[in-house]
């Protein structure tokens, strides 16, 4: 991290304590407001997810655009990804269950990207054929996820290389090394994929207008983080008769170890894996979650705790309690010092444990649908 | 051209008169030497290719090993290439005709690589649908020289991203930007895709390794300016387990226009096309070709002509005259002033034109043969 700054984002790292805000105005990204949740609600006939209403997915580029396009008979698609460099964590799921209902509430396609070159041309201890089966098992917890069978697609890059390298050059032409130096930071060290790889990551931003033969537009939704790679396919586009892909864009899910930084699979203790028994999920969340209750139960319920602070309270606003009304209980209960950081930590683990009980049954059927959603199946 | 050399030598330009002994210096590479050549006679049991007896294919890598192995039962296949900017000029068949001799005597699959990628990539000018069109256009002149149907396999890069990327980004994790800046001379305006491109050039030196399970030893035939790409190959494929690829090189076929820098299509009056008339040839020769001669027919039977820095020679020794005691003869007549310059040309004239000749007719068959040679249809 930079030491004039309090915190840092790349595609491959963030630390510090996010200043959201900050990295908006770094970005160049708008926020979203409340004239566009209303926008949303009013095309799809829905509340807005609780993730848009609460800022989990806070900004945005040409949103209000594609809405307006949409309401006018001009439809998008989805495009989101992940980089397969271990078992899918809940932080991974943030954006995707956002995304499956971006899809349900606006019926529309979506194309899934699993980056396997990526993940190993940027990691030295992964090779290819590892970051490619984990492609395969992290498209389970896609699938479980509910993601419609008709109109998903889950597009592996090294699977799918004669629909990408083409498409990927035509972009590459247009981005110089100076552009990717700049953008992501490499050294002259890097190696030459890792300078390429970014043309890969935009081809899905355009391969339905490629496929149909005229432009349709696109939304992206991913975790700030991506931002400088869709900040360069934003530029190159349009030089090759392309739009622009709109996004959107969610802060991270903290570690277990406290509100910095993301969710890791490289901190194993303080990430809850998809694939994480009750009882793993009750020993990390009690053991490392970090608490924003007092150090002694008498000044707590004096006191009270500071849910801002409190890794177990944001992921029950984050992901795990979509009720409003039972997390604002939650929230006035902390604060007020009734609600203990044990008992906080015992709603967490119910509610973590009750989703992965469901999760890991339906990652089990996911094997026998998986080849249905495959690029090389749709194709 | 850096001003403290003489001459300069890329892949993608060639300036001044090249210094065949130092660019083997520069680049390493061993000389072609009579124990060599006379190996090759043993073992194929027939008189080395001329272009072997006259230097043409001057300088090489392993190939004492190559013979070797092959001698003791260890085969090898062939590797060569062709980047399609524009027709075949006759500059480029020099390699392929000895490619095509070194297949018949070795009895040796070849995988002709047609890298229309490249050539997008490197060229302002060219589409990647232009390039693609070109390989097709460029793949009859090589069916056209009498590759063996059954052991030759075209692979066009652009067609076959998805045996070519995967293999690639194994090569790329493994070359660094410094690496290509310095081998190549980058700049940071250059594209991303130029920086990982010498990955896609690697990977047919391994192709027939990665198919078969196991390591066989590849040798490729290339004009020496693609060396830089082969040094890289040479330093990176054993780090993964591959052999390194001998090679054998050859020197260039200079441009009509003097016995410097090598024949190029950007300048089109000082190359023969494989498509040109017999009329074309004609005029291009009788006024390009620049002549080793005196100016007046008096001085030049007085003085003689001399071969060296004479075009028309120069052709007649690298690719059009085959026989050692004509050339002998043609070479000793011009120095003795009693073949003048324009009956040097009309010699020329003869063999190009009887070569085109045939050259055109076999090309128009090849047209229904493209299929059989293509990799896709190999696979």
């Amino acid at each position: 991290m930079p030491e004039d700054e309090e915190f840092n984002v790349t595609p491959w790292s963030v630390t510090g304590k996010v200043d959201y805000t900050k990295l908006m105005e770094k970005f160049g990204t708008q926020p979203i407001d409340l004239s566009l949740t209303s926008r949303i609600q009013e095309i799809t006939g829905s509340e807005p997810h609780f993730m848009l209403r609460r800022g989990i997915f806070f900004t945005h580029r040409d949103l209000g655009w594609l809405l307006d396009q949409y309401a006018s008979g001009n439809p998008f698609y989805l495009y989101t990804g992940r980089g397969p460099s271990d078992h899918t964590h809940i932080g991974h799921l943030v954006p995707w269950i956002f995304t499956r209902w971006l899809q349900e509430k606006f019926h529309v396609k979506l194309i899934f990207q699993l980056t396997d070159d990526e993940k190993f041309l940027f990691n030295d201890n992964l090779d290819l054929e590892k970051t490619h089966s984990l492609a395969l098992d992290n498209a389970l917890d896609i699938i479980s996820l509910g993601f419609s069978e008709k109109d998903t697609e889950i597009l592996i890059d090294s699977d799918n290389a004669s629909i990408l390298y083409p498409n990927a050059l035509k972009i590459a032409k247009k981005i110089t090394l100076s552009t990717v130096r700049a953008s992501f930071g490499f050294e002259m060290d890097a190696n030459i994929g890792m300078a390429f790889y970014t043309s890969i990551q935009a081809v899905p931003a355009v391969l339905e207008s490629i496929r149909l033969g005229h432009n349709i537009p696109c939304l992206i939704p991913y975790g700030i983080d991506q931002d400088p790679h869709f900040r360069i396919a934003r530029d190159v586009l349009p030089k090759l008769g392309y739009l622009k892909p709109a996004s959107i864009m969610s802060i991270f899910i903290p570690p277990l170890s406290g509100v910095e930084g993301k969710m890791s699979s490289s901190d194993p203790n303080y990430a809850i894996f998809v694939t994480d028994s009750e009882n793993t999920v009750r020993k990390k969340i009690n053991k490392y979650a970090f608490s924003g209750g007092k150090t002694s139960v008498e000044e707590h319920k004096k006191f009270g705790g500071d849910p801002d602070i409190d890794v177990s309270y944001q992921w029950l606003r984050i992901m795990f309690e979509p009720d409003d009304t039972k997390l604002k209980k939650i929230r006035e209960d902390y604060i007020s010092g009734s609600l203990l950081s044990g008992e906080l930590k015992a709603i967490l683990i119910e509610r973590v444990n009750k989703f992965l009980k469901r999760h890991q049954e339906l990652r089990e059927k996911a094997k026998d649908r998986l080849h249905l959603y495959l690029t090389s199946s749709h194709k």
